[in-house]
């Protein structure tokens, strides 16, 4: 091939030039999939520049998927089809719902219209105000911010975190019951050491399938716990066995389930009979559009059994990697003098910067001002999905940033997933992501034999996220997910 | 007491400025020591300014260790006398090999000279270098950098890590094999999941207290080994049963004991007999001054052995919080299938602006520039320790950032601890602050009747840190060490 490329003395890093035209022949289709691009060594002879500096660009080609390498012959571009709809069994990492959207990958015709509920708006990330805060500690900061920090996270932060969650949350807790920490992931394997060893936790069969393989892996049995219209219920709950209960009160992911107050006491009183401890993650409750806020199960933890996860992830980027957990008093000493060893895993930059990205109110601002964006993606959305065919129902809506249609007649489980595969394939080929909620069985309820005992029936449904949508590529989308719905007929039991 | 605060509108943030000030005056001595300081309430209305200003202030005075707070009673200035030797016992976090110095805090007349053998100099972190590839970063990376990357960090910092290991180290790994992550201890902790249950580690009797506690806590029991001139005694690990042996083969912490090749051979074979593996920390080989550079094990694992720890930490600064691991291939195998779920530790825009920093050869100039400084405090404090009295010896010099000085005559394991904790405090009442060996004996070796068993009798010695510190400190510091070694009459036994 003929691979044109004039690198600018003075501009950009070389090996981002070469990156930059390598990505864009490739967008543009004058690099096409399957073909060969040239070797690193011939490459860097050619522009007569470092072999190590091409080896950067190609690697980065490599991690964005644009190239792929294949032994003893070369590099290769990548078919770029294959980034649509992908079916059941993804890989582990897609699960997570703090993946952030990248710009569509198109092959430059077709839109790609992606449903994600990992997504968030990219858009707004404060990027010159999180640059100024980030110039102004790193020149303010002096040597301290390159000296190692509590272990818990540095004061500040934890108390701005406690004064934010006080006024956003109603949740009192004091900053010596906070632990900062660099993702939820590594907060739950740091809460799996901190609980004991021999713990097993439920979770709704359907939930947050990232966290059930984090604790697995964590070394924490996971069972799977059946879930009503009101949440996780408390009588299967018992029947498993588990002494550690993982719920999304506010918000359940997928369902968008709002737990009501009844159900909630259950939940605490069965934490309270025994050593057992209910894990509540508050992954989206900055977005809720429309009734009053609903206030987390810690707000009305008084007997201490509720650990509180919480994240900017949603309402800053994932890429900040700052997480959060309220400890209850008891396990926050406990966590005081045994697991202080532990050293932070937030650097003191970052929590600097974020401690006066909270503090100065620019968080505030922030979330008020997408709350309002996600609103009207929110709004246009349902407005879209009126002319859904008879038969279908929302659920899940008025908060977060994803909702989901369910089939009004139950299908079986096995039945179910089939059809929600087969529209999200015909979506898929049209362009359109959408997300079955099967995808979301945790591992230990794709068991078909639990399923069929404790959940009987089940509805076909889809998970759809809307946050990176723009309003005009959500109605799009809409009408072919609905002409999907209407091709690919439902079948009844 | 009459607090003069005048705050610069416009100047840097209010909160900055009100530290700046109760700071400052608390180092001059013009607040004393026990001085009550006004509440976050009455300051604030004083200075018309918001209440959460003043506490965001107070939060970092009292992280910071100039003020404590009195419940009912308010706000006062700490004691920072303090802050100079404490005695055995200390906080855990006190262990890590990886804390900066910060500046003395002195009560303004006193020098403190503190031979903390896990300090370095902050002086040398390349800030407006980092600063430079921030600002870089932030404006070139566009969203990406905020969306999240991949579990084992980025591939164009492992593939940057990969060649620097090959070049720098002798090490030929691919970056398939390389775990990115936040600091040592993670690492550790997420090891500790790879390498299954029921694990238990062998480590030298004095070594790596942090790392030790680290994997008790993660799960892994703790053995503790003895050790001779050659390293750890392959008789004694195998005598503890262990089936994972920690070591820092280039530079034994705190003993600086280099592991000649046969005794690597030996824990090699002994690690191949079964499902055993040898997680070597090369937590300071940067830093060699005479010789030929030591390479690590890990260059000649050839049967998949060998777990390679290596950090950032002394050769960047210990805040920016990224080490990563190699893994033997079938480890990253299994690492690859299982443990992808735990999200990447290490934010994107730090991934980027290292990999820049190494890739673009700012980390090896500045290698080599702190390389030289170092080995000019190193030669200082060797030359200023010839006037030892007779009967000390000095080990582990010639490499890293301490060396140790022993006494020559074996005193027994309870009366070397007595006198060096007896010298550490003379020392420390005259303002410099040596280590205690005895400080590095981990918690299961810390039962006598193992000691006496395994190691006999024991020679009381001192660690001596020289990173933070300057030539004249060193002189200064190392004459008042030796007049302590003279006041305090060694005990033979």
């Amino acid at each position: 091939m003929e691979l044109e490329i004039n690198l600018i003395q003075g501009g950009p890093p070389l090996y981002d030039q070469i990156y930059g035209h390598i990505r864009d022949a490739i967008r543009t289709g004058e690099l096409k999939t399957g073909e060969r691009i040239p070797s690193t060594r011939s490459l860097a002879s050619y522009l007569n520049i470092a072999r190590s500096t091409v080896t950067t660009a190609y690697d980065q080609l490599l991690s964005e998927g644009y190239i792929e390498s294949r032994p003893q012959r070369g590099y290769f571009v990548a078919d770029l089809a294959g980034l649509d709809y992908m079916p059941f069994g993804r890989d582990e990492e897609d699960t997570s719902p703090d993946t952030a959207a990248l710009p569509a990958k198109g092959t430059g015709e077709e839109e790609h219209i992606d449903f994600s509920p990992r997504s968030i708006d990219l858009k707004f990330f404060p990027f010159s105000t999180w640059a100024k805060l980030t110039r102004s500690a790193l020149t303010n900061g002096a040597a301290e911010m390159f000296s190692m920090g509590d272990a818990q996270g540095d004061l500040p932060l934890r108390a701005t975190i406690a004064r934010s969650l006080l006024l956003s949350r109603g949740v009192h807790c004091s900053p010596e019951d906070i632990v900062v920490g660099a993702g939820n992931d590594y907060l739950l394997l740091l809460l799996s050491r901190l609980l004991g060893e021999g713990r097993t936790a439920g979770m709704e069969y359907v939930s947050y399938v990232r966290a059930s393989r984090v604790l697995y892996r964590a070394g924490v049995d996971v069972r799977p716990v059946a879930i009503d219209s009101r949440g996780m219920s408390v009588e299967s709950l018992r029947a498993s066995g588990a002494d550690v209960a993982y719920v999304m009160p506010s918000h359940q992911f997928p369902t968008g389930i709002v737990m009501p107050v009844g159900r909630r006491s259950e939940l605490l009183y069965w934490a309270a009979e025994k050593d057992r401890y209910i894990i509540e993650d508050d992954y989206d409750s900055e977005f809720r559009y429309r009734g009053r806020p609903i206030p987390p199960m810690k707000a009305s933890d008084s007997l201490g059994k509720v650990i509180y996860l919480g994240t900017f992830s949603k309402s800053i980027a994932p890429a900040i990697r700052v997480s959060f957990m309220v400890l209850p008093r008891h396990l926050a000493e406990v966590f005081g003098r045994e697991y202080r060893v532990f050293s932070s895993t937030v650097s003191r930059l970052d929590q600097r910067v974020l401690t006066a990205y909270i503090g100065e109110g620019y968080l505030e601002r922030s979330v008020n001002r997408v709350r309002k964006a996600y609103r009207i993606k929110h709004d246009c959305l349902l407005e879209s999905l009126r002319g859904l065919p008879p038969g279908y129902a929302i659920r899940g809506a008025d908060a977060g940033l994803h909702l989901i249609v369910e089939e009004e007649e139950p299908a079986g489980p096995e039945a179910a997933s089939e059809r929600e595969r087969e529209v999200a394939l015909l979506a898929g080929k049209r362009g359109v992501r959408v997300y079955p909620v099967s995808d979301d069985l945790i591992d230990s309820a794709r068991n078909l034999s639990w399923l069929k005992r404790e959940v009987g029936k089940l509805k076909p449904a889809w998970v759809l996220g809307y946050a990176a949508l723009d309003e005009g590529q959500i109605k799009r989308g809409t009408d072919i997910f609905r002409e999907c719905l209407e091709e690919a007929p439902a079948r009844r039991i």
